[in-house]
C-alpha cells in the first residue's frame, strides 16, 4: 500500500535549519504548487512558528495561517501542538488551551499533531479532546527516546491511551534523530500490530540515520512519513522528499506523488536558500556523532559548552558527559528535548561544578520533580525526591488541573493595552506576554537576515524561549 | 555476517566534494588513527588524485602513497584504477599499465579497484591481470547505470567475466548516485547468487538514495560498503560512515567497528573542513533531483549549460535534455560518467544547435563509434555507424592491441629532459605528458586555498582533464 508523505518544509524543515526564519511572504508564491503534489499533509503552522513569527519577523501567525491556507484546497494543513504547552514553553490553563485549538481549527487546521515532552497524556489530553470535538484530525503523539525504560511496550502503551482518546492516527517523533532502521523497524510492526490506527514516523536526520529508518519502517508497514523538500532537508531536518519518493518508486509502497512537479517545486527552495544561506549554520547540516554515541541532542550539548564556558570551566566537559546520564536516570529518563533537556543540562552542570552534587538546585528542576511538568517516564526514588523537594509531596493530580483559567484575565489585560483588534490577539498575549503587546501595537520591526549570534539560554526554562526548541 | 567498510575519506570524499584537494600534510597526522579503525580497506589513492596532486598541489603522488602506506600497518591501502586509462584519461600501452600497476603494487597498494566507462572487459583485463600476477587483491568494477540493455543478467555476465580473469571482490560503483534500494537490493541478490566472490557496493548520495540503497543491498547479503566519513560525507560523497555503522549496529549485519574511534577521527576532518571551506560547492551538497528525474549526473547538466551559455542558446535547453537521451540510446547507451557522459553531451548539443542531426561530429564522438573506447554495451545500429563514420569499418580487437608501446619513449624523453630521479617519474610523465616536466624540474607551486572556478572544458577529451571526472 501507498506510503503517504506529509510534506514539512514550510515549518519542521526551517525551524531546523534556519531557526525558524522563514517568512510567508517566500511561501506564498509556492503554495498552490505544494497544493498540488498529493501530499498526505502540509505542516505549516505551530512548533516555534508562532513565536519566531512574531518575535523575529513582524509576522502575526494567525495571518500566515488564514493566507497559505486560502492555496490549500486539496491539501490538509497541519500543526504542532506540544499539548498544553500549545506552541508557547509552559502550561496553559484549560481555558487557554481550549480556546487557542478551536481558533486554530477555525482559522484553518485539519491535523492536529499533540505532544508531550515527557510522554504524559494528561498534558495532551485537553488539547486532543477539544480538537477532536472540533472535527479535526488529530495525531497523538509518542515522543521518542532511548532508556531502559522506554520499551516498545511502553509505546504501545501510550499509543493505546492515544486512541482511546480518539486520536486517529499516531506519530512517532524522534527529534533527535535517535531511532535506529532496527528500532524503528520494531517499534511500527508492533504498533501497527496492536494499535488500529495509522501510524507516522517523524524523523531528523541529526545522526544520519533517518533516511534508512524510514525504509526500514516501510518494510514494518508504516502509513506515513514526514519528509522536508531536499533544500531545506538532512541535516537537522527530515530526510529529503525526492530522495524518499524516488526509493519508494519502484516498490509497492509507491507514493505515486509526481517526481517532476516536486522538482519544480524543489527549485524554488534551493534558490530561496540562497537568500537565507547567511542564518544557515552548516553545522546544522551535518552528522552529529554525539547523537549516536551518547543519545544526546546536539544542541543540548552546545548548550552546555556555552554554560560551561561561561563558568571559565570547559575543563569539566568530560565529567558533564559522564554526569548527564546519571541525572537522567535520576530524574527518571525523561527524553530529552525542550524543557527536559535543559533541565537535566543544567543539573548536571550544576553537581560537577558545585563538587556535590544536588548541592544547588534550580527552581525548574524542583518544578519537574514536584511533578509539574507531568510524570516522568520512570518514578523517581524517594531519596531523590528528598534530596531536591525534601519534605514535599510530589502531586499526583494532572498538572493543568493546578492551573487557574487564564482567558479572561488575559483578555481583560489586553483590552486595556488595547492591543486586541481580533480575538486571536488575546491568545497571542496570553502566550507571550512579554512580546505580544509590542507587537500587536505595531512597534516591532522585521529582523534582517544577517548572521544569528548563538541565541542559548542556558537556564531559560523560565523566559519566554528555551534554548533552541527541537521539535 | 559482518559488513565490511571501505573507508573513502582519503579518496573519493575529497574528490567529490572538494576537487580532490586534499594535501597529504592534511592525511598524515590522522592515518595512524584510521589505520585503528578495523577498515575492510582505506581507499586513498587512483581515481583523479594523482592528477591533482602534480596539477594543484605541487604533490608527488608516489611519495603520498609511500608516506600514507608508513602508516598503514592494519589496513590494506585501495586505490581506483581506470582500467586501461590508469589515472589518466585515454587508453595507454600494456607495457605503461604494466609498469604502471607493477610500482603502484610495489609502493603500497593492496587492494586495486579496476573499472572501465564502457564496462568493457577486455580494456579492464590488462591491469587486472598484471595485480593479480603481482599478488594485490583485485576488484572487478561494475560501472553501474541504467538503460534497457543494462539488465541484471547483463551485470551478472559482466561479473562473471571478472571472476573468471581471478578478480578477487566485485565492485558494483554508481558513480552518479543512480541506484535505488530496490536495484540495489535485486543486484546485490543476483550477484551473491550467480558469483562467488564478495560484493562491494559503492554509490554516491547525489540523488539522496544511497543510504537507503545501502541498507537494501544489507539486507541482499552485500559483503562491502563504501563510506565516508561525515565531514566529507552526503551531497555527491558517499554515506556518512557513522551513520551506516550505527544503523547497522543492532542487527546481524553489524560492523563491529568502534564509533568513539571512529567519533574522534570525524572530528579532525571537521575541524579541516573548515580548512577547506571555501572550495566546497554547497551545490555539492544538496540532492540533485536531476539524477532522479533523468539520471543524467549532475556535472553533466552544468557543462552543458555552460556550452549552451557560451553559444547563448540556453533557450536551447530543454531541446538539448530531450536530445541526449536519444543520442545515448544511438551511441549503445553508454554509461553517463567520464569521458562517455562528454561524448554524449556534446553531441547532443551539436545536434540541436547544428539544426540537422550529426551534422557535426566531434572527433572523441568518432573514436567512440569506432570502438576505440571499447564496445558499446548495445551495438550500435549500422545506420549510426554509417552516419559518423562513413565507410569506415569499427575495430573489432581490443582497443589497446592497436596501442604500440609507448614507454620506452616516454623513458627516453622524460631522460633527456632530465626530469627523472626515479623510475616512477617516467610515469608521471607517460601519463601527463604536458604538466609533467614543469611538475618534476619543481617549476609549480601549490595552489592557494581560494575558491575553485568552474574549471569545465565543454569538449575536453582530448584534454589532459576532461571535465569533473566522477569516479
Ligand atoms: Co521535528
Ligand atoms: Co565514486
Amino acid at each position: 500500500m501507498k506510503v503517504k508523505i506529509t510534506e514539512t518544509i514550510l515549518r519542521d524543515a526551517h525551524q531546523s535549519l534556519i531557526a525558524t526564519r522563514m517568512r510567508t511572504r517566500n511561501m506564498l508564491p509556492i503554495v498552490d504548487k505544494l497544493d498540488q503534489v498529493g501530499y498526505y499533509s502540509l505542516e505549516m503552522w505551530g512548533g516555534a512558528t508562532f513565536d519566531s513569527s512574531i518575535r523575529y519577523l513582524n509576522e502575526d501567525p494567525w495571518e500566515r495561517l488564514r493566507e497559505l491556507k486560502k492555496h490549500m484546497q486539496e491539501t490538509p494543513a497541519q500543526m504542532l501542538l506540544r499539548g498544553q504547552n500549545l506552541v508557547g514553553y509552559r502550561h496553559y490553563s484549560d481555558d487557554i488551551v481550549e480556546k487557542f485549538v478551536k481558533k486554530a481549527y477555525e482559522n484553518g487546521i485539519d491535523i492536529f499533531r499533540v505532544f508531550d515532552a515527557v510522554n504524559d497524556i494528561r498534558n495532551m489530553e485537553k488539547a486532543i479532546t477539544v480538537a477532536k470535538k472540533e472535527g479535526a484530525h488529530v495525531q497523538g503523539t509518542i515522543a521518542y527516546t532511548i532508556s531502559p525504560v522506554h520499551t516498545i511496550d511502553k509505546y504501545v502503551e501510550l499509543a493505546t491511551g492515544l486512541a482511546e482518546l480518539e486520536c486517529d492516527s499516531i506519530c512517532i517523533k524522534d527529534m533527535a534523530g535517535l531511532i535506529s532502521p532496527q528500532q524503528a523497524y520494531d517499534l511500527v510492526k508492533a504498533l501497527k500490530a496492536e494499535v488500529n490506527i495509522p501510524v507516522d514516523l517523524h524523523a531528523h536526520c541529526t545522526s544520519g540515520m533517518a533516511p534508512m529508518s524510514y525504509m526500514s519502517a516501510c518494510r514494518a508497514g508504516v502509513d506515513i512519513l514526514d519528509t522536508a523538500l531536499s533544500p531545506f532537508a538532512w541535516g537537522t531536518s527530515q530526510p529529503p522528499t525526492e530522495s524518499i519518493v524516488a526509493s519508494l518508486a519502484e516498490t509497492k509502497r509507491a507514493t505515486g506523488l509526481d517526481l517532476e512537479l516536486i522538482s519544480e517545486i524543489s527549485q524554488y527552495f534551493k534558490d530561496l536558500k540562497e537568500e537565507y544561506r547567511c542564518i544557515l549554520d552548516p553545522i546544522s547540516e551535518q552528522v552529529d556523532t554525539n547523537v549516536l554515541l551518547y543519545q544526546i541532542p546536539g544542541g543540548m550539548l552546545s548548550n552546555l559548552v556555552s554554560q560551561l564556558k561561561e563558568q571559565d570551566a570547559l575543563d569539566k566537559f568530560d565529567d558533564v558527559l559522564k554526569e548527564m546520564p546519571l541525572v537522567r536516570a535520576e530524574l527518571g529518563y525523561p527524553p530529552l528535548v525542550t524543557p527536559t533537556s535543559q533541565i537535566v543540562g543544567t543539573q548536571a552542570v550544576l553537581n560537577v561544578l558545585m563538587g556535590e552534587r544536588y548541592k544547588v538546585i534550580p527552581k525548574e528542576v524542583k518544578d519537574y520533580v514536584r511533578g509539574l511538568y507531568g510524570r516522568p517516564p520512570q518514578k523517581i526514588s524517594d531519596e531523590i525526591i528528598a534530596k531536591i523537594i525534601g519534605d514535599e509531596e510530589p502531586i499526583s493530580c494532572r498538572p493543568a488541573d493546578l492551573i487557574a483559567p487564564e482567558y479572561e484575565k488575559a483578555k481583560k489585560e489586553a483590552e486595556e493595552m488595547g492591543i486586541v483588534s481580533k480575538e486571536e490577539d488575546i491568545l497571542t498575549y496570553a502566550l507571550y506576554p512579554a512580546i505580544a503587546p509590542a507587537f500587536l501595537k505595531g512597534e516591532l520591526e522585521e529582523e534582517q537576515l544577517t548572521p544569528i549570534m548563538e541565541k542559548k539560554h542556558p537556564c531559560a526554562a523560565a523566559a519566554d524561549v528555551t534554548g533552541i526548541p527541537t521539535d
